[in-house]
């Protein structure tokens, strides 16, 4: 619960539910506002600024070269999305509509719990905004941005008075550019979305299995042998560095190991665990190469390559990674085995904790502090490193309780592709971080999504990080108590269109995609097929490698109707909470019921749309039964309203059929790795139908 | 006419015509193949070559790193296309499915009328391409990506036996940067797409009243006090040349003088007729400043300017511009009217033909051709200048009857919203060239499409440039004979998406732009919006500005519905075929009939639903007068339909009432400087429903 006041009367409520408060301006309800993450604090005023080609900012107080950067790309965004003009060529700082007051620099090396918090006062005649450093500078800026709508007089910021600060100070994306490389041009259009929704760290998954993906003057054959020739420079490395700088945001690389490094063992053999040769792999899952903790030429390997990537990377943090290690490699090498004997390492567990407290120490030598997945966490290692957690809140707890600091990822599996509102309820200090003391609660710094790599590419990749991203982003910046879903899904789908300003592809990717698949056909035939499209969505978890006809790999092409979808169907969502409003009206709400009709209609009548087409390509022939099912399913649907709106109860027995053939349509689709996304509303309508419901025909 | 040969038995047909030969495979028909332009020769063979992650591409004969690169280009965009993904490294050329075999190099710098012809052959096995040189080799793999279609089987190429060579020369599409700023990565996306089309020629227009747009380091003012700081660096004009030279594109540059030239008096005072200061334009039209004819002060700078412009442009040809000259500089100065008495120059005419001479010299002084508008060709300048006529056909045939090359861009000026059949309509050797003589005809070496900028920004300018551009491209370099506007449209629209993967955002631009409008707008307002948009078009010619209420500036925003709107509307297009289609059945044709019923009910029902955002947004509120226009006339058109299926005439006073009626939607709709484009089709509906047309129910 944040205080805050409206209208001048001050009201404590629960930011981020819908409030209840009479208010003459519509848009001056922090959670109509589109703003995302909300701030902490939001004060509406009286009336608004308009913004039209007189507008300008300055800046007052400490400078440097970085704000007057921030200020072209607030100028740039603006336009893209006003259109209006701005001149160009400096602004009378006194006459600017926004002043922008910093009061010292941030740290040159951008370090973990900066001050990042703002003050901003919008007013009919002005806007002021004041942070302690340009961190916080530049998130208000973005928050200005937000504020800017269309109304009847044009371009407009209502007036308000907002304090803001971030309820975590690590807010994290992690991309894993090495099971897909992902060129820089992609990483930077998403840093670009990280900055509107002020997150702050960006992590470089850069090393797997499948790929090492930077450029190593020390060891060459690393991206020589390891990489496909597709990796890095160094000279991109500084460049994206300093891309995020400008943003607020540190880049925290990752070199994962002992595991998750055959891409390393191509062209340096002689720290593995096994005999090699060895080749990049192709396909997806945990796999026997490690590197040899028993052999100190892994150790003179990893202290020089260090010495080389920890220039490189000016953060204070350097990722080791160490999740996942099978250990097989281990188990048939007599020397490590006999290693262990005299040494005392009882099993791979073991081995693995000495592995990482030498690399853990050698990053501490090199002037880092050491983070790594839940694994590196072995008894006696010191307080300082982070614990990034995939194992997920208990584990994380554990660590806290311990002394240690950590964040959380499970729970912000994006590749998974859950829906926003499901990450939305995950909390860093939810589940057994809950029940943690103040004090341990400090040791939870926040949290990171994680976009795994296995089935997007530049091509698809925005789409499954955005919009839902901006949600998580939401749960590491605004109080806890932020948590109204309906609230949440409004702003992340108006953010979602901001984003598109900044070139992210999350939305338009799809048409591309589709018309692919569509070849020349007719507009009906590729309006079906964007129908279909818009209306699925993949399965989800690890489901679709577990599903798969031909075992999937790195060169299989991502050209399927299951690469097009969307993680989350926004029309499929608003179907569902259609649905919910209209049984929430005892099945009254007349015009709720023609929306729905006219979904399900299109849905029923679509597959037949789509048959010549199927005829034409295959990749839609391939989505054929999840057309089928998607139809099939509407059609049952179709049949439970027009009951509920004739009164005509459905037997029990048909009920029972109907939901066991949902069952069986939902099953159809996964055979081309899809879902049907409005399923559980379709049964509720089946249901509600059926006599005996709250809303059914014998309750008329 | 062109000879052609269908499946081993050889046919004349009129290319661009739909055959009429019975063939087993309905995709080998040269119109029915989405290739655009329409090569000169196709035979189509048996069978298709698959492509899959197997296929590779190599190069034989002569080399050069171009051909490498083009060759990555290729498979980039191949995989766009198909999402397959194709092996990076060296391909092993004799086993590689796309052989391309190039017999020598082609100028250093790319000259006129070089060899650009190439063979294709495409058989189930493999591919050969052979060219002279890099350029047919160049245009020979765009075709081969055209060609690439999703089928039963996956993606493949269709067997076929291609030769091509184009039918002029000079190709070309002119930007002009100068009245808005168009930054350099928006004109290459634009030479991908010129590449995709086989045009030659880019025309950079590069300064103007409003704009001086390249760094001179001879004359820094030039670019310091006439760009705004919007210009090209002589690095960025080297980078753009290179790209262009790399897709076989020549770079023209074009300085308009001795008028279209206060941007460069801004600066430099001196050279200019009036007494200045002079201040950048900032509207549009045609304004007084001149360069001073009569003092050698100018003829010293432009000796000087074109001594560095000359070298930092290699081509050929150097473009002087010479259009639309008012004069009234040069009647208002005392000492230009003294010189002109005292070298016998009687008139303004007479004045400019000076000018223009001393300027061509100076050009071929400095190992250059002049190119000019109709303008600069005055009696006794040698025959080597080219005239690009603004005029039209009779001018360019009159100077091609003097012995003079030209190029037509009067009916390409693409700015003015026409549709693309009526430019396609148009030919270089069509209306006064028709009857020259062969040898005279030869003089006539193509055209040039035109984007003057004065409505259009880096956000929309693709929109104004394609797809449309590419049917002017097929003119150029087509057969005379390929007029078929149906087949046009069929392949243009296919090529449209192909131009899409190149990174085009002539149909994206639109979701975003109306997005704007909308601001957080409801799914089904902003539906409703969209389904406006669609289906309009902006006022054609130079209408926007002579009915705009405030006079247009450079800084006007560009964010309204005219400006989002596409010049030709697809959906009105097909609504309008749909319409000759019912009307040619006798009205018998129900599917036909449903088609437009749907359509129309769409369009007469989305006033009402676009209500609420219109309060709400000041530039939906603008087109308000043209959204209720379009409803409006929907409805009548509706009314006609339904007395067409019911076989209920509609009284001839009604008619004219209706006829009217249209007539004052269309109006109305110009108050937004909006028209109506299926307004013909309505119109058509209306007169068919009245009692005594063809298809009326008194004829049933």
């Amino acid at each position: 619960m944040t205080g805050s006041t409206l209208k001048g009367k001050t009201v404590v409520v629960a930011l981020g539910t819908i409030l209840c408060a009479s208010m003459a301006a519509r848009a001056q309800s922090p959670s109509e506002l589109n703003l995302m993450p909300l701030p902490a604090k939001v004060q509406a005023g009286n009336g608004a600024m308009k913004i039209d080609a007189g507008f300008g900012l300055s800046f007052a107080g400490y400078h440097e070269a970085r704000l007057d950067r921030a200020g072209q790309r607030f100028l740039e965004q603006l336009h893209r999305q006003t259109g209006i003009v701005f001149p160009a060529g400096p602004e009378d700082a006194a006459k600017a509509a926004l002043i922008v007051t910093t009061d010292h620099e941030s740290k040159p090396v951008q370090e973990l719990g900066e001050d990042e918090s703002y003050t901003l006062d919008v007013t009919p005649t002005g806007a002021k905004l004041h942070a302690a450093n340009p961190l916080g500078a530049m998130h208000g800026l973005q928050t200005f941005l937000q504020l800017v709508s269309i109304t009847p007089d044009g371009f407009t910021v209502p007036a308000v008075s907002i304090q803001d600060q971030p309820r975590f100070p690590w807010r994290g994306l992690m991309i894993d550019v090495a099971r897909h490389f992902i060129p820089l041009e992609v990483l930077k259009r998403n840093l670009d979305g990280m900055e509107a929704v002020k997150m702050n760290v960006f992590h470089w998954h850069l090393s797997e299995n499948q790929g090492f993906r930077v450029e190593s003057h020390k060891y060459p054959k690393l991206h020589e042998q390891g990489s496909d020739g597709l990796y890095y420079t160094q000279d991109q490395i500084r460049d994206l560095i300093a891309y995020a700088h400008d943003r607020g945001i540190r880049v925290v690389p990752e070199f994962d190991m002992p595991g998750h490094s055959t891409a390393w063992l191509v062209g340096y053999p002689e720290i593995a665990s096994g005999p090699g040769p060895y080749q990049i792999d192709r396909t997806w899952g945990v796999f026997d190469p490690a590197m040899d903790p028993t052999s100190e030429k892994t150790y003179k390997f990893l202290n020089e390559f260090f010495a080389e990537m920890t220039k490189l990377f000016p953060d204070q943090f350097f990722h080791v990674g160490g999740d996942e290690v099978n250990g097989k490699e281990w188990d048939r090498n007599p020397s490590i085995q006999a290693y262990m004997k005299s040494h005392g390492l009882k099993n791979n567990e073991a081995l693995q904790a000495y592995f990482s407290q030498r690399v853990q120490d050698l990053a501490v030598k090199h002037g880092k502090t050491p983070i790594g997945w839940d694994e590196i966490l072995i008894p006696g290692v010191p307080k300082t490193i982070v614990i990034q957690s995939w194992r997920g809140a208990a584990s994380l707890a554990a660590a806290a309780k311990q002394g240690y600091r950590g964040i959380l990822s499970n729970g912000y599996y994006i590749d998974l592709g859950w829906s926003a509102a499901r990450h939305y309820a995950v909390d860093p200090e939810g589940g057994a971080a809950a029940s943690l003391t103040p004090e341990e609660k400090q040791r939870i710094l926040g949290g990171e999504s994680t976009m795994w790599s296995e089935f997007v590419n530049p091509e698809n990749i925005d789409s499954r990080i955005w919009p839902r991203n901006a949600a998580i982003a939401e749960r590491f910046w605004s109080p806890q108590a932020t948590t109204d879903v309906a609230s949440m899904y409004q702003r992340m789908e108006s953010e979602s269109s901001r984003l598109e300003w900044l070139g992210l592809t999350h939305r338009s990717y799809q048409r591309l995609m589709v018309r692919r698949m569509a070849g020349s056909a007719s507009p009906d035939e590729f309006a079906a097929l964007r129908n279909l499209t818009e209306a699925l969505e993949p399965v989800k978890d690890y489901t679709r490698e577990q599903n798969a006809a031909v075992e999937p790999t790195s060169q299989s092409p991502l050209n399927r109707v299951v690469d097009a979808v969307q993680p989350e169907s926004e029309i499929s969502r608003r179907f569902s909470e259609g649905v919910e409003q209209f049984l929430a009206s005892s099945c009254k709400d007349a015009a709720s019921a023609a929306q729905l009709r006219a979904q399900l209609a299109s849905w029923a009548g679509n597959n037949a749309r789509l048959q010549s087409l199927a005829d034409h390509s295959s990749l839609v022939k391939e989505a054929s039964p999840a057309s089928a099912a998607l139809s099939q399913a509407a059609e049952l649907a179709l049949g439970a309203l027009d009951r509920l709106r004739q009164g005509l109860p459905l037997p029990d027995d048909e009920k029972r059929t109907q939901l066991d053939a949902l069952n069986v349509f939902e099953l159809q689709a996964h055979k081309a790795q899809l879902t049907l996304p409005a399923r559980l509303a379709f049964q509720k309508l089946i249901e509600a139908a059926s006599s005996g419901s709250a809303c059914g025909p014998s309750n008329k």
